[in-house]
């Protein structure tokens, strides 16, 4: 069995940093997605590039699949071991390794959790803006290029990556990018690795970009009467350039379930959750202006928040709107939904996505960051309900059949996994197939994550 | 002969769109750097994307190179048909092929200039911002990563190309990307083939991203004791988050003969030109923190520019600054370098690179985009005196080998070319030999742009 020779080896290497405890095997078999769970076969934690790079040696050697873990939250299946093999899990790996304030870079190990670094930066007037909500690895987040709230502003994982080091599938350490701000030297390697889920290498160091901590925030929460109406004002504040930092959706259901789990009080209503960013002066002109478009749109229950308490609270009721509607459906779990579309058609979409759901057996929440045009809905299932199962995973099709048709993508920012790996087709043609092209150059023995991102035998 | 059975199959699709003139084969076979002259075999004028797939089923039928042409601006010989064979340019295939205001984004052919686009979106109130000074075709942008003084606010091509439509080697079409503003949906192909420098497919659709004319545009001029305290100040303003939208700095030798023929006033010391977009209010206050800045590090002789009249002039003296620069040395040829560091490391290199100019028989200029850490400097060479030539590629080679010792890279934005191509292992390791490997995969037959960007049997 070449697993389980490659375990005898990776046991020399790594000692008892090489697991195959039955406990530590299920944590790492579980998503937070609806898949059964997979366990892989063991776990390693190494604690250096060089024992990455043993590790993919050993397993190349013996066939044996490697998937790379981080937090274990995302939400697509992206870490289950679904071939079995080795997980390679980061948690060691979680040093700041490098902060240049001057240059407003770092250099993290792939552990480090967004919310970590951000602790570590907080002397410096700097912070690393790309948030997802969860307190994510930045391994993780490189590796779905993931987004969240603030990428209106700051932009995504693609936009925050200035360079990785990065394990090949046959054991050799390559950098990509620079430390410079840009860069016409060759292919953007960093891009192809940044969101390639694992599957063409695994990534050791990370260099990002970091920001000046601004000077002043302001932070809003209003009511509309309609999506429309809300949507129709967000369209308007980015055309008139108001540079907003994060531009957030909650549907009438979301802010029910928000307002009861956060005791913040909310209309029962569509919301529009609103943050700038910048000096006094212009955070203040900022707000005025987007004051006067909400208000053209018959935004109403406006109020502001400059406490910093009072931001947190908001902001912290918005990255709980998963959890809290859960909360509302003890013993039920969620089946979440992430399309992007063009913005200008992001009120139809929205709009369909609550009539699609209106006319299926199961509830849902739609919420999301509409600056970007990206929109969630969450769906209930009741885990005991075959035909719950069944109703939310052909909503959660149809909705990413309806972004394609909107000219947009079947997925913003969770990636692809094992749940979007059947509208990866129809979603790119032939270009899919291109995408296995290069997933064979670099992994030829397709032990690298089998079975997500491209066809498993494609 | 292969390229002539080629030829042969091509006249019987393009007609005389296919043509073999010397006139038409010595155009295409010149560069603006100083490489001699190579010129193809016939020059193809394609006018559709079907077109273009047609040219490469034809030219992978007989093994015949494929070489890219777009307004022939790029700075590094990437045109250049160093094997013969087929150059295809895009001259005919100029369509602005849909404009989405509400949305702020548009899909172009790739003969398109920049400057077409920019007029035709006049009258919608966005513009494309990456402006790298030449009226080069956005196909051409896309190829080599391009970027230029506004980079430091809206990014390079990198950042504003949002889906591209690809003609592969076998002549396969495939398209990368969406309309949505982001997506997680596999291997970011738009990124891989934007700066491939048509060493891996043809583009023949681009979809970029607008944004909104600003409301307020102010701009400045300002001379500094030294080129340190004018970097100072660019690093200082940086940190303090004023966004600027252009920061452009000319060395002595740049200001003395842009002043002479611009006519604009300018002492005979550093200088940095800078520009904000944004509100009135907004500009107003960039600019006095600017100013600000710009005192505490001795700013002299600070002038701003409200009229677009004057703006204009500034900017046109920057653009011209190149031409200015041979202007000043009749008969004489230029050797451009563009080198990009960290911008912590900025001072030292531009001063390293002014006493590396000194200490060299060859008079140079330096400017730069500081804002990204990007500089030039332009040698002046005697085409006559093959010494020149020599001490200018060994000075140009130093400032590159000096960017990566200072954690840069070679080329902040006119890409690998021929000219960069002998300092590509040294940059890249064996990242490079992946470059070689992507490409193997995607052009087996090595037709596509040969001997540019990756080993030419590597």
């Amino acid at each position: 069995m070449t697993i389980a020779q490659a375990i005898t080896e990776l046991t020399q290497v790594l000692g008892d940093r090489l697991t195959t405890s039955k406990s530590d095997l299920d944590l790492h078999g579980q998503s937070e997605a609806y898949f059964p769970p997979t366990p892989p076969d063991a776990v390693a934690y190494p604690r250096s590039t060089e024992e990455v790079s043993q590790i993919m040696r050993i397993c190349s050697a013996h066939d044996c699949p490697v998937v790379a873990w981080g937090t274990g939250t995302s939400l697509e299946g992206h870490a289950l071991a679904i071939n079995g093999g080795i997980c390679v899990d980061f948690t060691k790996m979680d040093k700041i390794l490098r902060v240049s304030p001057e240059d407003m870079d770092c250099t993290v190990q792939p552990g480090v959790t967004r919310e970590a670094l951000n602790t570590d930066l907080r002397a410096t007037g700097l912070f690393f803006p790309v948030d997802p909500g969860a307190n994510a690895s930045l391994g993780g987040m490189t590796s779905t290029r993931a987004s969240g709230t603030t990428a209106v502003r700051y932009g995504t994982m693609r936009d925050n990556v200035m360079g990785l080091e990065v394990v090949l599938a046959d054991g050799r350490v390559i950098r990509t990018g620079t430390r410079a701000r840009k860069s016409s030297s060759g292919y953007d390697l960093t891009a192809l690795f940044t969101g390639a889920e694992g599957t063409l290498g695994l990534i050791t160091e990370i260099t990002l970009r970091l920001r000046g901590q601004p000077e002043a925030i302001s932070a809003a929460v209003c009511a509309f009467d309609s999506t429309e109406d809300a949507v129709n004002a967000v369209i308007t504040t980015i055309q008139m350039g108001i540079p907003m930092a994060r531009i957030e959706f909650l549907d009438k259901a979301s802010a029910a379930v928000c307002k009861a789990q956060s005791g913040i009080e909310l209309a029962e209503a569509p919301h529009l959750l609103v943050e700038f960013h910048g000096s006094e002066t212009s955070t203040a002109e900022d707000a005025t202006r987007f004051g006067e478009v909400a208000e053209e749109f018959g935004g109403t229950d406006f109020r502001w928040s400059s406490k910093p308490e009072e931001r947190s609270a908001l902001w912290e009721m918005r990255h709980r709107a998963y959890w809290s509607t859960l909360a509302a459906h003890p013993g039920c779990t969620g089946v979440t939904t992430d399309a992007c579309v063009p913005i200008s058609q992001l009120a139809r979409a929205i709009e369909d996505a609550r009539k699609l759901i209106d006319d299926s057996p199961v509830p849902g929440y739609i919420l999301g960051h509409v600056g970007d045009g990206n929109y969630h809905s969450l769906l209930i299932i009741d885990p005991n309900k075959p035909e719950d199962k069944a109703a939310a995973k052909a909503l959660a099709k149809r909705m990413s059949e309806q972004a394609l048709e909107l000219q947009g993508t079947i997925t913003g920012e969770h990636g692809i996994g094992m749940g979007k790996l059947p509208l990866m087709a129809e979603q790119h043609g032939d270009a899919w197939s291109v995408m296995g092209d290069l997933k064979r150059t670099l992994d030829p023995q397709n032990i690298l994550n089998p079975g997500k991102v491209v066809q498993q035998n494609g």
